[in-house]
Formats: structure tokens, sequence, C-alpha cells
């Protein structure tokens, strides 16, 4: 390995998951953390951590801060993990300026597949099909009319220069369409200094499909195949399964060639992933690339057995993709539960507190990530994403099976998750027969309607009356 | 699913790991407990649990007792696990008698694996290489020496109807053979009635590898590829990988064919273990046929994919074997760590308390098969084996980087472990270049002479006091 030491920019889960890549590669570790994670399990995993905020956030989301850090300590690299900085491409710009090895792609590929007509106009370029939409921006009103007829309602009119959710309105029919023009525009004026708005299609209730992919530095890119992240609750994945059991293998060999051409055509390096949206006549459309390792990278890891976090620090420290794409293959199913601080019950609200009691579950196929022990006190300010469970399987029935056992063997006492609510979505007829799309949660509210079954607590208070005894407590 | 009900008659980690394959089959798990095992695993993760004795071990070891319960209870099965009853042929007629499927081979097979002899004639009959030895029983002292000089020194100087360790002698030369002779026929006689003994060659320092296969009541049997179990202390295996690092694709085809035709030749049904001894000219020997699960059917679970458990509960509901031979294949490599509670330092001395904190290691290529919690504790009329740490990989370097890595993870706190026994084995040069045998553990002596690092107690102490002021205790 030429990379010695990696500062990890990141908290939880995936701070651990890194920690543990560089252990295995014999590359040590820096953690950094707030006062609140003080007690994080990320701090107790690596090789040295360092407190670099009082308060819960600005630690975490300084790139000059944590850049001079990682200098500080002596690291040669820097991973930046999921979320926070890890699609800011100041962090790899500043990194590049300071010497350290950015686990990522570069700065300018951050940027440009962050700007998302630019990204759309890269798919295009590699061939790969999008939404269908205008060409460009509109003319006029009647423009926007007469191009509508041709694409076929619902439409989403968008502001060019748009992000963040704004500048953007469903249009079900001309009416609707004549009414949203001039209110986009309006709003896009305003937000954005820029009156020009485009079309696209809308596609209801996809499937998100998305490609795993691995690209090195000497124009060599693989993809570990597919993951089927379509159970989401607003727009935010609850499980994530690979393969997806809603593909045929054509499609699978497809959707993955399309991903590839996409990573060809940015000259992307390291992992990223590729999102597609499958429709209900089974047409694939590039939805955008996300140019850093994914939560649901674990599903993928499990079906192909590649290592996707040391991939990422090797190839970062200049190594070839030791894999061409005839070395892969996937074996089996996969599923991941993001486990949330949450009370599905109560609208999803976070759940935050003391983990009076972890038991991590085991046995065949089953893999935690998780951020928690026993004792730990999940803090307020952030993501309520405490643990990922992960199994794996033969097949698909024995995923349905495993998956149920192992959230029935995981226990977390203290705070509300989501456990029992993924057992209901797991008994479902459709999902069962792995037929859904992004409209599953929303279309079945009465999914949140589980009795919650007592435990034998008889059991579990004998044990800690046990424990309390014995400890002299 | 045929069988609805098992009572699995086992405690520990197997008990849990029957529990779990039952649960995810849909099939009731039955626990039994003695008093010192009321606050086990086993007994908190079956779907019911009956204390079977006051004392800790009567109730293990009486099978009418157990079977009486299976039928109380409305089983319609009964798993074994590994120890206790498992290969004891009563448990299996006395199930049979009463009406309860037994999770195994039948009584007969059972019974005529465990008669050495037999178990060796079964192999000749199925063209599978024995051991060198005299064919019968000797005549005279001079006919033992003709022998052992056609054999070739040292030889393994035997009474025909010995057992247990008792009338076997290890004879290096002439004079040793000379000497081991009356002893043995005096022995003998004394202790099994008959002076009849045989010779056989002696393997000095074999390395330890064995098939796993399985076989249904149709007369269908396939092999799940082999393990190494080399990895041995006073015949107690330590480590154990999957598929053995020291075998060529050739090697490994054709031991896996001699297996399966040991277990064609005995009629054998459910799960079973074929074990050979390989010398060091590279040469295969039948040693025995173990008739039950084994501790490490682990790691062929984890190369191959199939839940070894879930199968033989089908098997025993009268289902075909669900693949052939050529539906099985191997991936990446699998290690088992069999962690005891015993003192590596103090000549292994069992270590057994209370787990004051248990924390299992996580993420890629991590299972843990365990049988404890925080704040358990270990009884001490048991086998000091608390959990199995299962870690797999790519391939075998990163196996080696994966283990070291998973073993520093988990954490276990108020007993001694073989843990950091285990790092030792793993930093080895022979272990590394995967050249070992059974004489490894006794050939390295100074493996146990490791310091035991200081972790960082600033942190415990600090989360253990956070705990004591959130809990007000």
């Amino acid at each position: 390995m030429t990379i010695k030491k990696v500062l990890i920019a990141n908290r939880g889960e995936i701070a651990v998951r890194i920690a543990r890549a560089c252990q295995e590669l014999g590359v040590k570790a820096v953690a950094i953390y707030s006062e609140a994670d003080r007690y994080s399990l990320h701090v107790k995993k690596a090789d040295e951590a360092h407190c670099i905020s009082e308060d819960p956030l600005t630690g975490y989301l300084n790139p000059h801060h944590i850049v001079n850090l990682a200098v500080e300590t002596g690291c040669d690299a820097l991973h930046p993990g999921y979320g926070f900085l890890s699609e800011n491409a100041t962090l790899a710009a500043v990194c590049k300026e300071r010497g350290i090895r950015f686990i990522g792609p570069s700065a300018e590929v951050i940027e440009s597949m962050g700007d998302k007509t630019h990204a759309r106009q890269t798919a295009v370029n590699a061939g790969v099909p999008v939404t269908p939409g205008s060409e460009g921006n509109l003319e006029d009103v009647e423009d926007a009319v007469k191009q509508a007829e041709s694409i076929g309602y619902p439409v989403m009119l968008k502001a060019t220069s748009g992000g963040g959710g704004r500048g953007i309105r469903r249009c079900d029919d001309e009416e609707s369409l004549r009414q949203n023009y001039k209110r986009v525009i309006s709003e896009a004026s305003k937000a954005f200094g820029s009156a020009d708005v485009f079309l696209e299609k809308c596609i209801v209730n996809p499937r998100h499909i998305e490609v795993q992919v691995l690209a090195d530095s000497f124009g060599n890119a693989i993809h570990l195949y597919e993951r089927d992240c379509s159970i989401q609750r607003r727009n935010q994945k609850l499980i994530e399964l690979a393969p997806s059991p809603q593909l045929s293998d054509e499609q699978r060999e497809y959707i993955g060639d399309l991903a590839v051409r996409v990573a060809k055509e940015t000259g992307y390096e390291n992992a990223g992933t590729v999102e597609f949206l499958l429709d209900d006549k089974d047409d694939f459309y590039f939805m955008e690339m996300n140019t850093r390792v994914q939560v649901e990278h674990t599903i993928s890891e499990q079906i192909t057995g590649v290592d996707i976090v040391k991939e990422q620090i090797r190839i970062a420290g200049g190594a070839k993709l030791r894999f061409a794409q005839e070395d892969i293959s996937y074996r089996g199913y996969a599923a991941q539960f993001r486990i949330n601080a949450e009370d599905p019950k109560n609208n999803f609200l976070p759940s935050f507190g003391q983990i009076t009691r972890y038991y991590s579950p085991g046995g065949p196929g089953v893999r935690t990530d998780a951020a928690i022990y026993t004792g730990y006190e999940i803090p307020p300010y952030y993501d309520s994403m405490c643990a990922k469970l992960i199994v794996s399987a033969m097949d698909w029935d024995e995923l349905l099976e495993r998956s149920q056992r192992a959230l029935k063997d995981m226990g977390i006492y203290g705070i509300k998750t989501t456990i029992p609510y993924y057992l209901e979505i797991l008994s479902h007829p459709e999902f069962r027969a792995a037929s859904f799309n992004t409209g599953f949660v929303e279309g079945h509210p009465e999914l949140i309607n589980y009795s919650i079954k007592k435990r034998p607590e008889s059991f579990a208070a004998a044990i800690a009356a046990a424990i309390a005894a014995q400890a002299g407590i």
C-alpha cells in the first residue's frame, strides 16, 4: 500500500466501516469527532482520534479545518464517507492542494456530476438513455404545450438552474402546465437569476435501480452489478436489495454496461454509483451519478465478495483495478435494512437516547455494520440511522426467511427503531413477490399498524437482576 | 416442511444455531436446559424452553428423558447437535420407536460408523484408502515384527476391541514393538476381554482434512468440499479453514469423491463428515466418519452458501436433496476461530465467569455464532467454547488480514479467551504460508509468549462511568 495513514472525515457506522478497511490493509486510521461524539464507536475503532469541534456539526463540515488536521497528523489520504462533505468538490480540491490523496474522484468530476444538466449531457454523450424531455430550454408557453404533448403527460417543468427541490412542478395536463409555467418562470428568476426552464417526462412510481462501479486512474472501469432501492420513504431508502429481484439477467447485463459507459465518459476514478429509474414498460433512464461510497455498498460486497472500501483505498493509492469485468460474478441475494432510531408509529419521529441493551444478531448470512453498543447514547444531532443489518442468502425465498429471522434476532432496547416496520414489509405479498416500486411505502400506510409484541420480560428482567447482583450494583 | 416442531437436545451456541435454522424454516423450536443454563442464550432464542434437570449434566445425557419431553411438547423431530448424545445410537433408536424424526442418520449407521474397525472396512469396501496395516489380527510377536517391517515404522499397535485411547501404543522400532506387544496383549485382555491386536501405520504429524457430505433418503449424496482442521491442540481443533489452503483443485475433487463414496457405501442419510489424514507424501487415508453436524460446519456454509442445518432438517423431513453435485461451487476462503474461555498462558485452563461486556464484531466477512451476551455468566460445567468467530474473504491473503481485524474487533471482557493466542498463530510465517500440520501447535510453544496489550482503558472507563451516571446506578 502506498497509503499509510487515512483521515476519516466522517462519523457513525461509515467511519467504523472505513477504520475496519484500513486495519485490514495495515493502514493507520485517524478519526475526528465532535464533543457530542466523544463516546461514539468510530472514536474507539480508529488508531487515533481528534476532537474537531465543540459543537456537533461545524467540525464535520469544514473542509479546510479537516484537511489541516490530516496534514498535522501525518495522514497521506482522506476518506470522506457519505453525507457531510463527501460530494463537496472543495474538499477534494483542498486535499489535492495540500498533498493529501482524496479517496474518491477528482474535484472536477464531483462538480460536473453534481450539476444535473451536465450529468444528463454526459449520459447522452455516452449513449445512455435519459428521461425524454425538451431539447434545451423552452421558448414560451406554447412551445411548452407543444413539447409536452410530444413527450406525454405527466411532465416535470424544471428551472434549468434549479436545485434542491425548488423551481420544479409536476404538470398532469395542459391546464396545469399553463398555470405552472408562469409560476416556475417567476420562481426561477427570483431564486436563481435565470428564467430558463425545460421539460422532462415525469415517471410515476418508477423502480430505483442503481449500479455500483469501480474505476481506476488507468481508464479501467467495471461494475459490481445493481441494487434495487425502490423501498423508500420520502426519498429516503429503507431497504436495499442486490441484485434486483425485478430484473432479468439480460437487463442486468444491459444496465451494468450503461453504468460503465457513464463512468468512462466522465473519466471517473474510484467507487461511484450510477442511478437509473425503471418505468413500468421496463425502460431504464439515467437519473444521476453519486460520486462517493453509498450507504448500501454493503450488499454489493455481499453478492460479489469485493470489499469496496478497501478497493477505494487501493485505487486512491494509485493501484490498478485488480479485477476485470469477467472476474466479477454474483452469488445469491443480499438485503440491507437501515435500522433507524425512529418511531414508525409516530410519523417516523427520531427516537434518540440511550441504548440500554444491544444484542447483535448472528448465525449464517448475517452481517452488521453498526455504530451502537450497550450503553451508547445516540446524540440527537445527526442522522437517525444507527445500524445496518445486512442479510445474505442463496435465493430470494431464503432471503425473506432469513431477513425475518435476523430482524427478530437483533435486539435494540431503550429506543424505538424501524425493525418492526421492516417485518411488516417482509410479510407483504407484493414485497414477497418481488413486485414493488418507489410508491410501495406511500401506497401501504397500513404497514405501520403492527402491534408491538411484548417480549418475555421475565427473562430479560431476570438477567438484569442477575447482572446487577453479580456486579454488586 | 413436513416437520413442524423440533426439540433441540443440546445447549450453547449449537442450540442457538439450530433455533435460528428452525425459525427460518417456520418450524417451532423447543429448548431444554439445566438449572445452570437457565439464563443461557439458547433458552432465549427458542420458542419454548423446559428445564430438564436440576444438576448440570444428567438432563442433557438421558435419551429417554429427552425423547419423553419431545413427545410431551408435541415435537415431531429432534436435533442432537454435536457432543452430548449426538453420536449415541440409543437416542436415534428411541426417537424412532416414539415416532420422533431424528435429525441425523439411522441408529444402525451411527453404530456401525462408531465402530472403528467397521468404519475402516466400509472405507475399504468403497475403494477408499485406509492407513496401511496388518490384515486382520496378528498371530504372534514375530508376525508383528514381520508385518511392521513391511508397513514401515513408526507403527501403532492397537487392541482390536480397544477404544477411548486405551490399548494403543506407538512403536518406533522393532525393540519398542517387542516390548509393547506383551503390554498391549495384557491390557487388552484385561480391559476388553480379548487379546486380539493389530497394527496400523503411524502417520506422524499429518494434516487433518475432512469433507462435509449431505445425503438424502433417496440414495443421493453430495459433498460441500473440505475443511482443513490441522490447527489442533491435544486433538482439540482450534482454527478450521475451508477450503484447505494446502490442497490443489485436483486433490480437492479427489477427496470429495472419496467422501461421497464412503457415504454411499454406508447408506448414509443427513449431514456427516468424512475425516482423512494427509501425510507428507500427499497421500490421503480415511480416518473416521462423524455422523452429526460438526462444530466447524459454518465454514462450509460460508464458502458454498448452503445452510447445512436447514438442509439437515429438510432431509429428516423426507425431502430430496435440493442440489446435485454440479450445483455446488465454492467461493473464497473461510476460517473459524473457536473462542474458548481459557487462559492460554496458564496451560489453557478454563476461565469461566461473568462476561462483563461483550462486543460482537461486524463489517464485511464477519459472522459470529456465539452463546454469550453482556452479563452472561459462563457456567463451569460445560465445554469452554463460548463463541465461534467465522471470517470469510475473497482469497487467502484477505482471510489473514480480515481475521486479524475481526479478532481485534471482538470484545469479550471479564474472562480470558484464546483470542490473543489466535492472533499469534495468524502472525506466524508457517501459518501465513499455508504450510502446517497437526504438529503446528505443539511445535510452537513460544506462541503463548504474547504480551497482553493494555487497551486504552480511559475510553472504556469513561463509557462505563457514562452508563452508570445515565442509568442512575
